[in-house]
């Protein structure tokens, strides 16, 4: 926006023009210089509505580097849109600051930020911008398209549907475990790449918008693994009526994973539910598992097969070698 | 949702179960057992998105009620969607909570912010809840539809257009400097009920849902006021590219208004740049002028034309009876 004689420049409006316009790339978004924006949904579609905050010291460490937790913010939410089948169509960001966060900071965050929503075709469609006594406070909302009716839900699995997950599971809860007390690492005897890798995992979530269609087509059921895989497919089976029996050898870990779960195999609970994986897990009619499988190849996502949707006992059970069961002591991160 | 056998309900779950899913009366809300939410937006219209945090400290009292806490929250929103003449559709909440409050507080919070849903017609849809270290961080969400292509923005106003404000203008601004020295309602010689209506004002908007349509139908440009009249007006002309000239006697005062500024003429400052008001600004081309009034009438919203739109000098002129324009330190509020 030009300047103009007249014109009443809040320190507010000129951070936005500053960071944030040039990331408002929709026409809809109105350059950020109107209170609202609009999208208009293609007929016969649904608008997927998410939102999740994230607070620094909570769910992600104060001086991680500004552009990796704007990611992460944007990142929590696209996760969800994916795992329902979802295209992502833009989202609003609602940005409460401690003072002490200046023009550098917010660079890098705007840059951060701009960078994913150029490579997830999210763009940024309006925003809140606030100051705060307390930690940084980044809620996002975001909104993904549908077909009318398509969203994948979580009620979705039935008896002898498979079940299947994106990615890795566990990395990032083996990974803040790392960054809370570095000596882990040495204890575990990861080598620096595989260090990094959980480091990494915990910092940089990796949604699998990727997979949304293949997901819309030929999944039953789906949700983001964010609390831990253990919880979160108990979550699915409560909703759905269904319980669910996974062979923990199947389960997808790197080889980082693999490593530190070697050095002290009680990791095992960490990793199933600790959280913040950001991966898919979802169920599957048998006769769909081919399809999902080969549309999961062709979109690049790893897609593991790691158990059976059964019909006589609720939850979500995990079965060690032996065929029994673990027990957990918590099954999912809540901060409640 | 019944309990079941094997169910693994989070803290975080039982919470929401607890408060928030009576409010998630809309079935795209999915009784908030799902990640993600949906909106079918009827054919033709335009889905208008606004997002508005408040924080606790900064935007209301920490002490204030916990229903009036959730009726700012939505209001604010909500106020965004009148002026740009949008039916409330639906919200995302997300709740940054701190480990103080309890159950007593959360209930008296759901409650307030069910109630709102309720008379607003603006059902939530979703949303998330975190701990905080920080103070009370509410971050809401807000969609409206509209006839597609037909938001009322910043940018229609042309000159020859008349200058239009709902209710009265000040009351917030001065209600917030009561609650910061409660000695103001004896300098200012306010009886009781006039204290209170300032107070009231402050602590809980009302915004002009019932004038949206009226706006839609005959309004140029429009913006609600929530930083200052005089800053939010200057916005609106920089965007449109016009200037305004408002005679200040025009301006809607409330009786407390009135009489806090004629005991203390300088509030007339506080009054037109404090903020908070939660009214909108429209301006409206003359042929239109009537059928607006006749319309704000008919919807029993009180609407003031205190000015007119001129192309020959940008920005917002405040002039006194004298035809002098009022020069302010500062037009409106900003966080920065």
């Amino acid at each position: 926006m030009a300047e103009r004689e007249g014109e009443p420049q809040s320190g507010e409006d000129r951070l936005i023009a500053r960071y944030f316009r040039p990331l408002a790339t929709e026409p809809g978004a109105l350059g950020l210089l109107d209170d609202a924006a609009t999208i208009t949904p293609p007929p016969g579609s649904d608008v997927v509505l998410k939102t999740d905050a994230v607070v620094a010291g909570v769910h992600f460490f104060p001086d991680d580097p500004p552009d990796m937790i704007a990611k992460k913010a944007l990142r929590v939410n696209l996760s969800d849109l994916a795992a329902k089948g979802a295209s992502p169509a833009g989202f609003l960001l609602s940005l409460v600051l401690p003072q002490a966060l200046g023009a550098d900071w917010l660079e890098a965050f705007a840059r951060g930020l701009g960078e994913d929503a150029r490579a997830y075709r999210c763009p940024l469609m309006g925003g809140d911008t606030d100051r705060t006594p307390g930690p940084l406070t980044i809620s996002i909302a975001a909104f993904g398209i549908v077909p009318s009716g398509t969203m994948v839900r979580r009620s979705g699995a039935r008896p002898g549907d498979r079940v299947v997950v994106t990615g890795t599971i566990g990395d990032a809860a083996l990974g803040l475990l790392m960054r809370r007390d570095p000596d882990t690492a040495t204890r575990w005897r990861l080598d620096p790449r595989q260090r990094d890798h959980l480091l990494e995992r915990y910092l940089l979530p990796q949604p699998r918008n990727a997979l949304a269609q293949a997901l819309r087509l030929h999944a039953a059921a789906a949700m983001d693994v964010s609390d831990g895989l253990a919880g979160d497919l108990g979550k699915l089976c409560a909703v759905s009526g269904v319980g669910a029996e996974i062979e923990v050898a199947r389960v997808p870990l790197s080889d980082a994973a693999r490593k530190a779960l070697g050095s002290d195999p009680t990791l095992v609970e960490t990793a199933l539910t600790g959280g913040d994986d950001y991966e898919v897990v979802a169920t599957v009619p048998a006769g769909a598992r081919d399809a999902l499988m080969a549309a999961a190849q062709a979109a690049g996502v790893a897609l593991t097969e790691i158990g059976v949707v059964r019909a006589d006992r609720p939850g979500a059970h995990f079965l060690d070698h032996g065929g029994k069961a673990l027990m957990f002591k918590k099954t999912s991160f809540s901060h409640f």
